[in-house]
């Protein structure tokens, strides 16, 4: 998605340990009109898969999901981290390590919210390892929900997570690949 | 507002200590199209006030900020709350103390993001003691933005937190307003 990848070049900073700060528009600061883009072309790629719910993952991907339900006319649930005491005691549940910040989470969906009617698009702002989307696969399958496909705003390529995700014969529709990031360039796909 | 009221009396349910849950369509599973009634009441209430910002907390404020932004055509920020590592260390912080869930967080929004030029609009799901809205509110000050006021989904009227965010002479406005929840029952304003 040109649109999208012209943000990166323009606004992205790249940091020391192979992080990609877009806070400008996406992760902290959310440019909503971007955002509406990008989640009408999940729609365009998606839209004949008969998608009933999206699942996401907080905080990050609450935006670009929301955004993309209002195209597939279907509601967002978002998985939460760590021990949320509001969440019940009826959940599907799994581990997450997070490169980025080195800690591990529990990733929880409340069991009354996915179910085996579900045929899920799952969302999220960034794929590098996959760990977050593979806690996310494993709670629908917990749930015996169908994971239709993935759609990603910004895929690292030369990491292992699109394939891993892929391998498991799950699509995954990335709006921007990255192929490198060197010496303060980024390099798409 | 009838159509979050209605809502609430249907798919509210009532816990042990004063915990009125709505992650039905409100703060886990969120239904998009009630988000985009509310993001237009907000906008309705709110639409002279030439507003170039909403501010929000991760997580469950990001939905309701998003599709109100939309109405604005203005930017979402929303605070993060702990020590995130991608926040950067130009930031204002302020304590935070959720009674929910009787922890302290810290809550932190760029320097980049908010500045003496935003006229900001404060959006969450809830208000009850108003520590959340307390933090944001001082991040504003410390950033010389001007809060032009406070939109709400939910507020217990019984509680403190709407009197302290006026008498700050901030306009506080709420979609639905609870003055009592007893014995299984919900009473509005």
């Amino acid at each position: 998605m040109k649109l999208l990848e012209q943000r990166i070049l323009r606004e992205g900073i790249l940091l020391e340990g192979d992080v990609l700060k877009v806070d400008s528009f996406l992760n902290h600061q959310m440019d909503v009109e971007l955002l509406h883009e990008m989640g009408k072309e999940f729609y365009t790629y998606f839209k004949n898969q008969n998608i009933n719910k999206i699942l996401t993952i907080e905080s990050s991907g609450i935006g670009i999901a929301v955004m993309a339900a209002q195209f597939f006319g279907c509601k967002v649930v978002f998985a939460k981290k760590g021990n949320s005491s509001n969440v019940g005691n009826e959940i599907y549940s799994c581990k997450e390590k997070s490169y980025t910040r080195n800690v591990e989470y529990t990733v929880q969906v409340s069991k009354k919210y996915v179910n085996e009617n579900d045929r899920v698009l799952i969302l999220d702002d960034f794929l590098a390892n996959g760990e977050a989307l593979n806690a996310l696969i494993d709670i629908c399958r917990q749930a015996n929900a169908q994971v239709i496909g993935c759609g990603i705003a910004i895929t690292k390529t030369y990491q292992p997570g699109e394939k891993r995700i892929q391998d498991m014969g799950i699509p995954v529709y990335s709006l921007a690949r990255i192929r490198e990031m060197k010496n303060g360039s980024i390099e798409f796909e």
